[in-house]
């Protein structure tokens, strides 16, 4: 019916008995007349297993001989699934990023797919085979083994489905879905059925850790549409869709009810950084953030604020593990230039409104500011884009500001 | 000064501590200006831990998907052996088979070497580096991933060296060498300096377990000299030689001072079948043997005695744990052929005399079978081959054969 493919993270293939029961979930749709191209990553605590083993011989390891190690994890994993697969007399062929030829670039640790050889998987496909790809792992153009960074498997599934022009690329994964908002802050946060490419990199670049920021970006570019699902769950073949369940990403639809807001995502990893009386001149912005990039500090929100008396103030977020690097830094910079004083801050978190309905409504910031305000939540930083509306409070409001703003745009109600 | 192959077992590469220390090894060599290409297996126990994950999911695993299971022991140890060269300043290249291209026939598990691509190793040798490569695995025709069975690195190595032209196959186990024979039967066994390719398969193919017989035959085929030294000994570089230890395993050479008997073999593995009384007319022998054949049970001596009222008795010895499917299939042999008996013992050994000097040397038998008659040890079945004279004899005397024969032709002696 489908040409599906599906990726099961670690957990999931955890141990012989799962992997038994992925093999089973698998069969399921074979039996219902779907294609199947299945992408999984190591059994959980063989990465770090094989990371140890090399750490005990080099804590900085020849990139090169690490993508070797590291992608046997995967390669156990394909061999057990296809063995059994084949056991329940589905018949099923393992690949691993050489045999399938998932060409990369030469980034050893962290490389970019390419291209994709799909020439022997429709072959297979048409053979009536299940394809079992090893996640994670490519070859680059010379035959060395490469691996594409911890969570590859998710880009991995992305790029199998864009190739095959899949009708769906399935992750499984130990939650049921995307969530309005993190269910362990807000127990009334509800599953979305439905989300944008754009809302989902939102959520997933503030923290929300269901899926890669490079997969969902691979996925929107190639408008591949991708579901989240459980694992643990059994499929629901009740709709003519693909399976009924998790959350399914996918381009903005026209007659899409589209909510204002998708979710609210937030983050506990930043610390703000102050620079204060900074003589006014231009390229002062540079010769500020230009030491803390050469320092390698990644930089999250800017806020800068021009005084009476000709001098300026800037505010930055940076992540908590780099604050103290950042302000060495900064405290050099404000010497050179004659700036008044230094703050560092890791008492804050920031809390952000997604949604792509944001476009074409107005009023939502006055009405996020306002819910926060009357709660007595003071906002320390703004920060805006398109779809998404950033404030940065003191992390004691964490959970109030997150429930505040649930219950204001009404997202625990369908 | 040569371009050496060096291989190393599970044991020598079992824990990271003794992979640091095979790289420290593999650096003297290098440092002497040797080009080096190491083959490893998989860390001890890592193979049988891949065989239980395999068995824990279905007794008889797909044929295809062992391979890729297995082969990653392998490739976990190139991956490590790799880093810890680089630590040491030494630059290090793994080579999976499928990266180095070991050409084989598609039977997994048992797959046979067919073709080496020396190419891209010969290019790296050039630029100094040290090549490692994984052993036991191949790739077919098709890119699918085989492996060569248990012990298969051996093999690996040999062939690698004849494709290189290697100046020395260096094979390096838990032991130093080979001995004249077992040292734990025969405390003043010695360790032999060489012996040729001919006497190292008759020695192997009797038990003595300190190289896969394949890689003999291989090594002895393409003419590649094998070496079989201790992985715990310091190498020895006060000679000419590529090493002084262990055993070098080369062809009879005209000026080598051939000694008579190079060692004494023995295999307490085997059992033997009487059948009694076989009427006898032409074609006896396969009807008996046949169905033994058929069984899929190998046999190793066979006699035949013609007796003198037309019937006839055959002896023939089988491995021990195939005693009782032998057993079963010649009484229904004895039955259909209207034979009198058919008994079977396993409590007997086999004894072997190995040496080339045989070939110019009369009178060894006789000798042999005068000095065990001394001890009043008597021989149930003879065999002989151009280099070997067998005798079986009652268990109880193996230590007593082997030592009064290990003295009569003073092997203890240089």
């Amino acid at each position: 019916m489908a040409l599906i493919v599906q990726k099961f993270g670690g957990t999931s293939v955890g141990t012989v008995e799962r992997i038994e029961n992925v093999a089973q979930r698998i069969k399921k749709f074979r039996d219902r007349g779907d294609d199947i191209v299945v992408v999984v990553s190591a059994m959980s605590g063989e990465t770090n297993r094989l990371v140890a083993l090399a750490q005990s011989i080099d804590d900085k390891p020849n990139a090169r001989e690490y993508d070797v190690l590291l992608s046997t994890g995967e390669q156990v994993t394909i061999a057990l699934l296809s063995m059994a697969l084949n056991k329940l007399g589905v018949p099923a062929r393992s690949y691993t990023g050489t045999q399938v030829h998932i060409l990369t670039d030469s980034a050893h640790n962290k490389a970019r797919i390419l291209d994709i050889e799909e020439k022997n998987m429709r072959s297979n496909l048409n053979e009536g085979k299940v394809i079992v790809v090893a996640g994670f792992q490519g070859v680059d153009e010379e035959g060395n083994i490469t691996t594409l960074g911890r969570g590859g498997s998710d880009t991995t599934a992305v790029a199998l489905a864009a190739a095959l022009k899949a009708d769906e690329c399935q992750i499984y994964t130990d939650v049921d879905g995307v969530y309005t908002t993190d269910p362990r802050v807000v127990p009334e946060a509800r599953r979305l059925d439905k989300i944008t490419f754009e809302e989902m990199l939102e959520m997933a670049s503030l923290g929300s850790k269901v899926l890669q920021i490079r997969a969902v970006e691979f996925a929107g570019k190639y408008n591949v549409p991708l579901r989240v699902l459980s694992s643990f769950d059994e499929p629901n073949f009740d709709s003519d869709d693909h399976t009924n369940n998790g959350t399914l990403i996918t381009y903005e639809e026209d007659e899409m009810e589209q909510a204002l807001i998708s979710g609210i995502a937030f983050n506990r990893d930043e610390a703000k950084l102050t620079i204060l009386g900074v003589p006014d001149k231009p390229g002062v912005a540079y010769s500020i953030l230009g030491p803390i990039g050469d320092s390698n500090v990644e930089i999250d929100m800017i806020i800068q604020n021009i005084s009476a008396d000709g001098t300026t103030d800037f505010t930055f977020t940076v992540h908590r593990n780099d604050l103290e690097e950042a302000q060495r830094v900064l405290t050099q910079v404000a010497n050179d230039l004659g700036a008044r004083e230094v703050k560092g801050d890791d008492k804050i978190v920031k809390i952000s409104l997604v949604g792509v309905g944001m476009r074409s409504h107005a009023g939502i910031a006055s009405k996020m500011f306002k819910s926060l305000a009357e709660e007595g939540i003071n906002i320390i930083m703004i920060a805006t884009s398109e779809i998404k509306i950033s404030v940065v409070v003191d992390e004691k409001y964490l959970e109030l500001g997150v429930r505040t703003l649930h219950s204001a745009f009404g997202l625990e109600e369908k």
